[in-house]
């Protein structure tokens, strides 16, 4: 079945073929990433759509010399696939494997990591400008961007400032109206509206001084090699929009393109879904959708608001019952927090649902028109601590080290299901103050969850288990890790386990106590160790004198890679088995 | 001279007065800011060229009620003198007057506050939304904006979400063409053709679904008046595009538009500004801008980038001398950084200076883009530590709590004007990872501070000075207090001064040997107690079990106000006789 996949290492041999064989390519390498896919799960829709796309770039423009950015990257997998490393496909997103998105350490063919949205163009006009400044005038710079992505203003500001260049940048427009979800905006209109042939006076794009052309269809491989072909001799920036199908080739992917973003296994012959085992737990996600739901339906001024990600956060079930108060607003985490800013001057009560590695995103925006101006929005941040096989640049392991140091602010880690139900319940109960609320990726607990409100004191930590020699202070789910590993000590009566529970403000009452009573503390979080929880306990004993041995747990000062979560935690010391071996040499 | 403003307290007084009246008062109110600013100081130019659009916008729409937002707000000083804020004008931006800025709790006419750029399109709409959500349909949500600020991604970003929703949202789009520094970009190119009459095809405002109307002339008060009421009457969101001449009224103003964005103190009548005494010393931005320049001579990779303060960071020298290698890219610190990012990797070394405060904009970008892969961009953070009279949004005082913990990033603050010249000369020389170096706003210490480039060894601190019973350890230019604080105690000889210099790497082996010589250590910087440079050393504390008895010495976890640096200062206990207090009880 693949007679020319199998004879392509790299590039260079790509290029030795007769572009009447190319649609075979493409049929090859559209089965080829399906076969895979469907075993060891990841990206799939994306990667179907741009599968003309790619090869059409590879033999056109001469890789890695010409230097090729995919944006966020879900879509590189035929890239990957072509540049050398179909051999090693198999171990995609796996520990010790390849990662899921294009990687500069990886390979030269990955002119520059990706996993963000947005960046690509302001990356490929870095490259585009130091080329002209080195005097290469011929070398081409290509951004492949969604239209999701370019909806991000990162992307405009790129757009801005390569319309006033001559840098040789090629801004590519792949355009499948979704994202993860279905695209938003205006702009997404207007592109439909380009499409439909509707929108035929204003071009944004000549607006701002970049030479356009497209649409065209991005699956017929003739016609977007031979646009490839005429854009490479043309000068200074230039912008195609190409229209694909995300999922293209697999018709389950085509027909529920959110589903098989990312399916998890499949039968690779009839696209099928194979279910997974039902668990009797809850995601956390599940938990905060169906608990805003549930709250928003007694509270009127609730609203909730998510910046592209309904279905990953679970926004979505509020989002179906109530479409007037939930909102998707596309890949904009700045305006995301500042639209709730202005929400909650009025009196409403945002719910701001980002993850954790995208509120990076919106970190001004906290502080300057959230938290400076006291303004009680409720920031819910997904798929805080490690987030598994999405790797580095999804891990959500800075945001208490950056939350920690911004006036006003509260921050909350809850450690199961009914706490963080409970401090949503709590935080549109009149707060009058923002609160950050940060909860991981993946399963609860509990089985039965839904147990009735009650109230959450602001600044109450708890004690978890009673000891006399040792305390172990835990922030957030990990304390999962922390109970079991107390459990599997020698002498697990020596251990108390606190939930600290408030990163901020702290239970200084708590804490007293606390360190009255035990000679060495254990701080742990999944949160880096440099300026993290741990942190703010050392801060504490410094402002009281305290001269307690303190020894903190959490993630080193280095970037973690992709992984399961529990291989990742492994690694760095925070799995049951090496939290307990910690304990048990304390005690 | 003043005989309608002097009756006006509010704007309820001011729509009482006959439309023919108007011009009239434009004057007395560009008069009223001239005479104030001239000998009290602040922003003039910005305020001077909306006087008309301001009284237009109070007389046709019924403020407070109707909400009134103004980006970035350096353009607001009629607003405030025609809301209840005339008596006391005269405190503008002084210890415990009022706000340069819009500020919430100054004024009930201040809909949202602000101080960065391009959130008042985000803010407006998450209030018209609001607005709609409560069945309040009449309410009018107006968001002026410059054409520099809309050039910043999030500002693209609440269009593209404004577009999509049929929220009372009206944008103003004040045109003069400038920010504090001559706007850039494609956009602004854009918007000159439009006013040329050249750029009829296309309409981005439209092309987002946005009723576009303009450009009209902004100091034509009743074109400018006809217009806001027949939008008043437009349903859903609109945009107005007005032209308008910075520093209108006052003929220096307007012919030198950057000089006089901030003047200083000047002759009221004649304009003339009233030229300082010189100093011997050269403020920390000409010497960042002189050295890189004098660097670019030497590396022909050096380039420079500006997200918009050429003027105010000094860039303005190299971009002077060698245009094609220092850039200004407009209000897009987002871009600013990925930009730089992408250069690195074509082994350009590129100088990003951005402002401490507006950094924060590009917190993702520094993690996901620079350090992730450990490009080595140089980040220059100008206005580090307490700005003065700017206030709460300038103050860069969280910027080592939030690099801190991004791995792979150096983190370097100079104590004086030598150290700055060095760190970048070591910086541009084979450096393999990112660095942020940090430094103040303001004059330096040195008068010759022109000497010979010498390298720094990257994590290495300094003793100023030998005691035998407390060390103070400091970062950055604070060193200056401490030091003379130092000499203010009564014993001296018994304190002795380090400048730990590196917040990162630290200086482990010079830490173990203080830790090892005094029981008490004191620590001194210009930012956030939370997770800054105190927090780093307790954390080698715990690392290393260290009992020693440490205090912080910074910024407490409130936002700090607006008032002279000094002032600031001893608010906080930063100043040198409140740290010689200190210093003197501890030994």
């Amino acid at each position: 079945m693949s007679q020319l996949l199998k004879h392509i290492h790299s590039p260079k041999e790509l290029r030795l073929l007769n572009q009447k064989e190319l649609p075979q390519l493409a049929k090859e390498l559209r089965n080829f990433i399906i076969n895979i896919v469907a075993t060891k799960e990841g990206h799939l829709g994306a990667s179907l759509g741009v599968v003309e796309l790619t090869i059409a770039l590879h033999y056109v423009f001469n890789t890695p010399d010409d230097q090729l950015i995919w944006d966020v990257g879900h879509q590189a997998y035929g890239h990957k696939i072509l540049t050398g490393r179909k051999e090693i496909f198999d171990t995609n997103r796996q520990l010790g494997g390849i990662s899921g998105f294009p990687k500069r350490d990886e390979s030269i063919y990955d002119a520059f990591g990706v996993g963000h949205a947005s960046t690509s163009i302001s990356a490929a006009l870095g490259m585009a400008i130091a080329s002209q400044l080195k005097g290469d005038i011929n070398k081409q710079h290509i951004a492949v961007i969604g239209d999701a992505s370019i909806a991000g203003g990162m992307a405009f500001e790129g757009l801005n400032h390569a319309g006033v260049t001559n840098a040789n940048v090629l801004i590519i427009l792949n355009d499948n109206a979704i994202g993860i979800d279905p695209s938003v905006g205006a702009l997404k209109q207007y592109l439909t509206n380009v499409k439909k042939g509707t929108q035929r006076k204003n071009n944004i794009i000549e607006a701002l001084n970049i030479d356009y052309s497209g649409p065209i269809d991005g699956h017929d491989i003739d016609k977007v090699i031979s646009e490839l072909k005429r854009l490479k001799t043309v000068k200074g920036p230039k912008f195609l929009h190409i229209i694909t199908t995300k999922g293209k080739g697999l018709k389950q992917a085509e027909e529920n393109q959110v589903k098989y973003h990312a399916p998890g296994k499949f039968d690779a012959t009839t696209g099928d879904i194979i279910s997974k085992t039902p668990s009797e737990f809850t995601k956390y996600q599940d938990v905060f959708g169906l608990t805003i739901l549930e709250l928003a339906k007694q509270n009127k001024n609730i609203v909730g608001i998510t910046p592209a990600m309904p279905t990953g956060s679970s926004l979505k079930h509020m989002m179906d019952d109530m479409p007037e108060r939930a909102f998707d607003v596309g890949i904009a985490e700045q305006h995301a927090v500042t639209l709730a800013a202005g929400m909650a001057t009025q009196g409403l009560i945002p719910f701001c649902n980002i993850y954790s590695t995208f509120l990076q995103r919106a970190y001004d925006q906290i502080i300057h028109d959230v938290a400076l101006q006291k303004l009680p929005v409720i920031f819910c941040l997904d798929r805080a601590g490690l987030v598994g096989e999405d790797g580095p640049t999804h891990h959500g392991v800075f945001d208490i080290s950056y939350l920690r140091c911004i006036p006003n602010l509260i921050i909350f880690a809850p450690r199961n299901e009914m706490e963080l139900r409970n401090i949503m319940y709590t935080a549109q109960h009149g707060l009058e103050l923002p609160i950050a609320i940060r909860y991981p990726r993946g399963m609860g607990v509990t089985v039965d969850w839904k147990q009735p409100f009650e109230k959450i004191e602001i600044g109450k930590g708890v004690q978890l288990k009673k000891g006399n020699k040792v305390a172990v202070l835990s922030i957030g789910t990990i304390a999962k890790n922390v109970n079991e590993a107390i459990a599997n000590c020698k002498q697990p009566a020596y251990i108390a386990h606190y939930d600290i529970r408030f990163i901020k403000p702290l239970d200084e009452t708590l804490l007293h106590s606390i360190f009255k009573t035990f000679e060495t503390i254990i701080t742990v979080e999944d949160n880096s160790i440099n300026g993290g929880f741990g942190s703010a306990i050392l801060e504490f004993t410094a402002t009281h004198n305290y001269k307690n041995s303190i020894k903190l747990l959490g993630i080193p000062d280095v970037f973690i890679e992709h992984g399961s979560v529990n291989e990742l935690q492994k690694s760095i010391g925070l799995d049951v088995e090496s939290l307990s071996t910690v304990f048990s040499g304390l005690v």
